[in-house]
């Protein structure tokens, strides 16, 4: 009972508080150099916390830190830890050590080391790796980046279909050790074709004496080694499966994907899409890690392009000098009526591009889609129109401008949100990233046309008043 | 061989295909009333594709392609439909089907359903569910919405620690139908206090007279009822579990929640980070399926905070309007400089937002963000500003106003990306979401300093030169 108070009061502070705890106590063991209490202090918490806490360190302790790990855990903790990190260690450990860890990875984590690591330094480690390991990287790195084949595991169990229950459980306690995941079994013929699939679910709950061709699922789901790795991941996910079987072209098991994958893979595309959206290039540099000119590289392109767009916006304002010197008042509202219209757009444009980024929303729908946020830009249209309206009145007490600044919005706003759902769409269709069709762009391209409608509604307006 | 072959053909088209394939066919075999053929082209069909077919159909066949199924399959496709369909289903049903359906739905899938469903129908199910479902519902929905407690199943194996490895295996066997999950078990003590875990691959490749108490790991990770459920999926997908205990305040095992369900939530939750990014109040219903009085509510609120900063803008200039008369020439340059400002705030929001929100950065590295995201916007600023004076100089042939405006950009630059980084770190100290901080917000806070700024150094140009 006192043990469990004991860990209810650790659960009352919230698992990051906890993770902060381990770090800061690590810091100062280690500081004090009581390596022991620093052990100590480890032996409970997980890979994936003592990997973080170590990144924190101060580079000079991460390798004492790293030593105080037992052999295994040692493995998981540093396939955990960021490449920055994976790369100081292995420069400042003996080869040995080095070679001991990187040869017990699990081969996708491996190759995933070896694509961030400089290529003199894999050479020399490849030749050291022990013959199954070699094999087993070499294999992996022979397919395209961000492909099935790259992110896959060759180390899974496969069983033949004449074999018993009883025999299965028993190849499957042999290889338990040196397989990413036993849960999901791969039934193969003699040409190591894929022929179905089995839960260990399932084999725990049949007879001893049944054969796996009986209760094995045929017609499985698989993917292959060129799949792009984001409809891995979503195949995964949605299907609720555990890992999916990856086979080559002449549909021969060759490795598979695990669900915890599947997940990093999923968090990796949408940030991906996230930059896009705001218009960062993205790439597979660590944010923390990366140099002022990459980060600057990764953001110049699109704002070059957004400035040349908007270039067009400050020529039609130009080519109008002669209005705006007559009514000075309108230039005044230009930013709020190109403001409010690319917020509109924005908003289109980001349901539109979530829905096709997740799959909810099939290229089929787009008229419907697009009809639909025209209708609700103009209703948010008119509703801002007319507080726009009163408000422009009061401000410049012009009747002609505070009704031309009022339909202007209605107009812009309509055309802010058929940009912003339409143009996500188009690029879909033309095999591009809909996601570069959000708001920094509609905004920018609702600026040029913005100004142009403005300027046409004051000139009629003008004409009439 | 053939059969080799002709899955071959069906996997060299892509599974997205594969579905429309599908979809097309089951409406065709429905329209022309040929119901063995529908039944047939489902057998080898997964549960959520055929949910996706279905959802497709005209409402009239819905029923008629679910009942179709045979029962087993019926419950996990009625999982996997929208809760519309699926609420469409248990209008259409007699009673007594949708019953059998729901009582042997999973709790965490069936208290979901219930969330949507009218409380009427909601009451009546309830009634009617077996004794032990209607338990497992009420007690799920005890919990607060979005908590551990609410999307946890009671469905869970578990174990005390006196029992053999053999006594084990012989009870999962026996309530493996019954579970979400038999790979991760739970040891209790007699008052269902959580002591340790065990993976049924240590069980398999134990022997089988080890007892549960020396094979099973203490220190669990686990998570309290009331626990959020981002950071639920988020602890998930951290330790790479398949699952996560769920405990009461008593410290007593109440249920698990499992990695799909994780996976499922991740994607939820960052729907609504990209939504709140784009300006739009995000809610539990399906764009599809919601009025557009809905959508446009879901936008309205932001669109008037938005509005109400763009009247600071209007105002500013508004205040200017002299100084324009004698230089008309400065006001054609606004909207460029606001909408780089706004691009270049939108990109540090967007790094900033994302790295908060998927926990890879501490708060406590803001200040160093900050500054990093301010040399990034000076070297950008710098960049642009060049490129744009020399074409300012092009367009109007007056170097003061081109000055102006490359200065005025530099400047813009480096508040944009300093408001970009700051603001989203200032929402997170203060307990609101980041996201809010993000493009649609930064480009319009940008609009008003931005102009200030603009006229400022055009004044102070205009007397030097």
């Amino acid at each position: 009972m006192a043990e469990n108070t004991q860990n209810l009061q650790i659960q009352s502070i919230s698992r990051r508080e906890l993770r902060e705890l381990v770090r800061s106590q690590l810091l100062m063991l280690l500081e004090r150099n009581n390596l022991e209490g620093a052990k100590a202090l480890l032996v409970p918490v997980q890979p994936a916390d003592i990997a973080e806490a170590i990144e924190e360190l101060p580079e000079a302790m991460q390798a004492i830190a790293f030593r105080l790990l037992p052999k295994d855990e040692a493995i998981e903790v540093y396939e955990n830890l960021n490449s920055a990190v994976q790369q100081a260690l292995i420069e400042d450990f003996k080869r040995q050590d080095v070679l001991d860890i990187v040869d017990k990875m699990s081969p996708d984590d491996r190759v995933r080391l070896f694509d961030e690591l400089p290529a003199k330094i894999v050479t020399r480690i490849q030749e050291q790796l022990s013959p199954m390991e070699r094999q087993a990287t070499a294999l992996l790195l022979g397919y395209e980046a961000d492909t099935a084949g790259r992110i896959m595991t060759p180390e899974y169990v496969s069983l033949k279909e004449n074999i018993t229950v009883f025999q299965a459980l028993d190849r499957i306690r042999q290889l338990a050790r040196f397989t990413e995941t036993v849960y999901y079994l791969y039934v193969t013929d003699t040409a190591r074709h894929l022929t179905g699939t089995l839960s260990l679910r399932e084999l725990v709950t049949a007879t001893p004496e049944q054969k796996v061709a009986d209760i094995m699922t045929r017609d499985a789901v698989f993917v292959s080694t060129d799949t792009d790795q984001e409809e891995v991941a979503r195949t995964i996910q949605r299907y609720d499966f555990l890992a999916m079987p990856v086979v080559d072209r002449e549909q021969r098991l060759v490795g598979i994907v695990t669900v915890d994958d599947a997940a990093d893979i999923m968090e990796q595309e949408t940030t991906e899409d996230i930059y896009t959206m705001g218009g960062i290039q993205s790439g597979t540099d660590d944010y923390f890690q990366s140099s002022l000119i990459t980060v600057a590289r990764r953001r110049v392109l699109w704002l070059l392009v957004l400035l040349l767009t908007n270039t067009g916006t400050t020529a039609v304002i130009h080519s109008q000098e002669e209005l705006l010197t007559q009514v000075v008042a309108l230039s005044s509202f230009i930013p709020l009526l190109i403001g409010t219209g690319g917020n509109v757009g924005a908003q289109s444009s980001t349901v539109v591009i979530r829905s096709l980024n997740v799959e909810t929303m099939r290229p089929g729908r787009a008229f419907w889609v697009i009809r639909r946020e025209a209708m609700a830009g103009a209703v948010l249209g008119l509703m801002l129109g007319a507080i726009v309206i009163l408000w422009a009145f009061v401000l410049q007490g012009n009747l002609a401008v505070a009704i031309t600044v009022g339909l202007s919005l209605v107009a812009i706003s309509i055309l802010a949100s058929v940009a912003g759902s339409a143009l996500p769409f188009l690029f879909r269709t033309l095999g591009f990233d809909p996601a570069l069709m959000s708001a920094p762009f509609i905004t920018t391209a609702v600026d040029v046309l913005g100004v142009l409608i403005y300027f046409a509604i004051a000139r009629a307006m003008l004409q009439v008043l």
